[in-house]
């Protein structure tokens, strides 16, 4: 079910001179510069191999629970865009379910070709597929306007708490 | 493990009269006004039992990674408030994990008791105690001064999408 959903959301995009794929997030793509590419979103840290596989096969083990997507730039083999979903299964709303979608970011050097809004899009339909009623994020006011070109609302705001 | 937790987090509240017990989600609170309850916070549906018992066994086997709390008050044998944390494992922050709080509710009978914020407390304990680097939920700008007094502070805005 997986590889049938990775299959079929599986496309083209075409920018002047290169060839972007969106596709799931594979083992290799560590090597492709994956955790460079979540530097620019915040602290990655430096993972080692074994770590980052240990976590890919956590995530894996949830299916398509937690799907993790990416862009490859065909032409230099690296990541250019990355967002991730995790569906969270409730009992409100007839045993509902809601998507959480995190951690887009879209390489500083392919901004401006709709990347981010592929990704956004990508698991958004992940969700509809899923049966979700709802997909959610948390962003900064500044990028409020990206997200409603990306069909989302302003809701309510996001409260946080970070532990030392 | 789960087991554990849930005892060393068990505690008593003391209400004037009552006696409250905060303990994870059981099977059986679903006779216990547990979809009652979340129906004052949204719409809760008509879950059947079969149906309740299915998500139930979904979410529990997550372990940890997935808990409802409940506070049953126990001069009435009934689910007084609620709420849960789904914890999200990511490979940003040297592959940190961040919980997810959702559905806080409070019976709309025994409210200005403290009930919620022992809730979040209780989840937010959990999320420490599972090595995560923060815990975050979205509300309401109305809510914002109670989730304030639970120690989390606002960060950003919520974005959201319905499906049809």
């Amino acid at each position: 079910m997986a590889e049938a959903s990775i299959r079929n959301a599986k496309s083209e995009i075409d920018g002047e001179e290169q060839t972007f794929k969106i596709r799931r997030l594979e083992i290799s793509d560590k090597r492709k510069g994956y955790m460079e590419l979540l530097g620019q979103l915040t602290v990655a840290g430096s993972v080692t191999d074994e770590e980052f596989d240990r976590r890919f096969e956590e995530i894996s083990s949830y299916g398509d629970d937690h799907l993790i997507c990416v862009i490859e730039d065909e032409s230099s083999g690296r990541i250019a865009a990355t967002g991730s979903v995790m569906i969270e299964k409730k009992f409100l709303r007839n045993c509902g379910k809601v998507g959480h979608i995190e951690d887009i970011v879209v390489d500083s050097g392919v901004r401006g070709k709709h990347l981010g809004k592929k990704v956004v899009e990508f698991l958004t339909d992940h969700c509809r597929s899923m049966g979700c009623y709802k997909v959610i994020l948390d962003c900064s006011v500044e990028n409020k306007v990206f997200y409603e070109k990306c069909g989302l609302f302003n809701r309510g705001i996001q409260m946080s708490k970070y532990f030392d």
